[in-house]
């Protein structure tokens, strides 16, 4: 399909250009809602964006904005007039109008809210009762759930007049007269069971998510757990709406999305990263550039401290970068496997103490391997004792740089920060500076400066 | 959910060290398999894993099996008798299967293929015969497919016929004479249709991926459109298998398993970080580290040539760690990016010079801000030349990084490798040994050394 779209994003190029709106509107509502996002995605001007999103039949128009990225969304609804804007938030599934909500101004989200229809206010309000970041505010609120005393045929013509708006009817809740979670079933089991058999008899044991659970965990369950659908419950394990693979999926692509960009520190963008304009990537990296050249001062400072040392040797000079970087490197490479471990749900706050102590290990042994190398080289080059230095200073610093790197992120799990603020570049600066320290209290120790 | 599983690990803990195996049995056979499969992703001894593995029920175990990661797989399969890991390959999904044969040496693989029942030979070998790390290997050949001149009422029953062992039949793909896809239809639109109905009337374009196309980017693209399932067609665009979406997240997670550990210059584990002996993390780590170290050998040889400068202004190396730690993260925000738009497919190898052109102006903005603040304080704590040659490394060093970030992973997909190699560390190093150079370069030009 990918030299289709590159087809399309040509001809749709072209008839932009020549500002042939009959043109393009009919080559776009020739394609499907994907190939749109996909051609949204790819389009640098903010402009063109907007014509080709105007340019959309309504039905189109609903499906490709709930295909594209928050910060996309946004800003399309910034470029549309007011009715229609109330016209698509009127539209698109409760779920999604509430991450919309999310993204906009205040006044404009009450506003918005008010010019909902009441069916689909309702529908709304309950969503927006759960904290940010739960998975309340992404579950879908249209269901169908069923009874365990029904037959397979009535429940099978209860779902067809009550399914039309649900966002699944594949996996149906099993509920009791509270509303409580009973079981589950199929759609699957419903079509290939006899009409008489009872649903009670074909449900198996739920595997819910509660509504105030954090959105991150609870979609990797679903997906890790291979799921279709989960039921949400609430603390009394009432079902209050139901969460979709395909939502938990999306969740799980935004959530990697921060982690890989904080990983590098930056922020995530949100949109796509041809449609950002520079100044935005800027502002995406700036803060976190400004603070790490900073902490980076630091090893300024360390260095003044050991002037009069480098001003005796000024051989101790060239290893700086060889050390820093090695050290930076030993702990980048422990946070990034520790922080995937942790997002993945592998490792949990308490097993610090099993990390560190596996970190501890590894970073010893890839320091002592390191060291006998430097040892061996930095011995040939120049002399054994310079060569010690060099070793000594290498098993010190990779076993200090593995130990932090993977214990930094689970202590930001322990406070509940996000793991993935203790990036590769943190940890680099962190290891940097106190990598120098090491380094020159080894040498003149063993040079006996 | 989470504190169950943490009272059943606490309890198999108990009856694990009291040998208590009747104890652990009926213990395991109470819980569900994704919360036994947490228990073995937990558990860092290889002999209790093993224990708890061989203790499960028949069925529980290939469920089990079924959720772990491909590592852990191998690893349960190495301590079971031949005839259990027999079994257990004729029971589990052809697709899983597949992924299993590549992770065994090939000996093994050929014995457990002779091994296998008729039926399911037949139906493992043409997956097998598709290319490594195409979504042929990944997905399912047991499908139901309809023909468009049946009615509603016919599929159904059709369904009811043949639907019990294939791997979805929530998409049914329908075909011509010749096995090519015409379309699709959903089993909810079958349950909400008349009985009277033609499947033709129901049936919408399929949006298929191609059997030979690469996994990750066919799995991305059926959870991008939100897609229950795809159809896998061949080059003729005949249907021969069908991909659906947990499998296609599997893939994912695997994917951006791999991308974090390279962006952290690690190789995956591809399994739970605590279940992984330390040599083995060692190992995943030691290759990169070494390389990585030697490239930094190239600091000691730029710095080697300055030395006679540094000598004269020692002041010099107090700036080393600083400059070449922001020209390290500037490069690494800007690939953590870049690999990342690459991975989602919202820039392809074509849009290289897009992306260098975007980072430059990224790049020399930063380094703008940067070249400021450094030319400040550098000009205050010493003289207004020393600020100069900082601020104008600073401007130019990010500049380099920036670009150099963004445009590696663009190389590198455009010469098929991984983009996420050229990963953070990666690019840290090269820019320590370029920020080195510019940096004594506009130091002997402006201090006129």
């Amino acid at each position: 399909m990918t030299p289709d779209t590159d087809q399309l994003r040509e001809q749709a190029e072209q008839a932009l250009r020549a500002r042939e709106l009959g043109v393009l509107g009919a080559l776009l509502a020739e394609h499907e809602p994907p190939e749109i996002a996909d051609l949204l995605e790819r389009e640098p001007h903010a402009a063109d964006r907007a014509v080709l999103y105007r340019l959309l039949e309504r039905d189109q128009a609903v499906e490709v904005f709930e295909l594209l990225e928050p910060g996309q969304r946004r800003e399309l609804i910034d470029g549309l007039r007011d009715d229609d804007v109330a016209r698509l938030f009127e539209e698109i599934d409760p779920d999604d109008r509430v991450q919309l909500l999310d993204e906009l101004p205040a006044g404009v989200a009450q506003k918005l809210l008010h010019g909902l229809s009441a069916d689909e206010r309702e529908l709304t309000l309950p969503l927006l009762g759960y904290p940010k970041r739960s998975i309340g505010r992404y579950m879908s609120p249209e269901y169908v759930r069923l009874r365990a005393r029904l037959t397979v045929g009535d429940a099978l013509s209860h779902i067809r007049h009550r399914g039309t708006d649900a966002e699944t009817i594949y996996m149906l809740p099993v509920t009791d007269d509270e509303r409580r979670v009973e079981g589950v079933v199929g759609l699957r089991e419903l079509v290939m069971a006899a009409a008489d058999e009872l649903i009670g008899d074909l449900m198996v044991e739920a595997r819910t998510v509660t509504a105030t659970e954090d959105a991150e965990a609870a979609a990797r369950r679903v997906v890790d757990e291979q799921l279709l659908a989960a039921p949400v419950v609430d603390g009394e394990g009432r079902l209050v709406g139901i969460l979709t693979v395909d939502d938990a999926s999306r969740i799980l692509e935004l959530a990697d999305d921060e982690d890989a960009a904080r990983q590098g520190a930056a922020e995530p963008l949100r949109r796509p990263y041809l449609t950002v304009p520079v100044f935005g990537i800027v502002r995406s990296r700036v803060v976190w550039l400004l603070v790490l050249a900073i902490s980076a001062l630091l090893t300024v400072q360390v260095l003044g401290v050991f002037e009069d040392t480098l001003e005796q040797v000024v051989t101790l000079a060239l290893f700086i970068p060889l050390l820093t970087g090695t050290a930076g490197n030993t702990g980048a490479q422990a946070a990034t496997t520790v922080t995937r471990a942790l997002a993945l749900g592998e490792v949990r706050s308490g097993d610090v103490l099993a990390v560190a102590w596996r970190e501890v290990r590894v970073g010893f042994l890839l320091g002592t391997l390191l060291g006998a190398l430097g040892f061996a080289l930095a011995s040939l080059v120049f002399d054994v004792h310079f060569g010690a230095v060099i070793g000594l200073t290498l098993v010190a610093v990779c076993t200090l740089a593995a130990t932090v790197g993977g214990a930094m992120p689970m202590l930001a799990r322990a406070v509940r920060a996000d793991p993935a603020v203790f990036s590769t570049p943190f940890i680099s600066t962190f290891c940097d500076a106190t990598s120098l320290i090491i380094y020159f209290l080894i040498a003149t120790w063993l040079l006996g400066l």
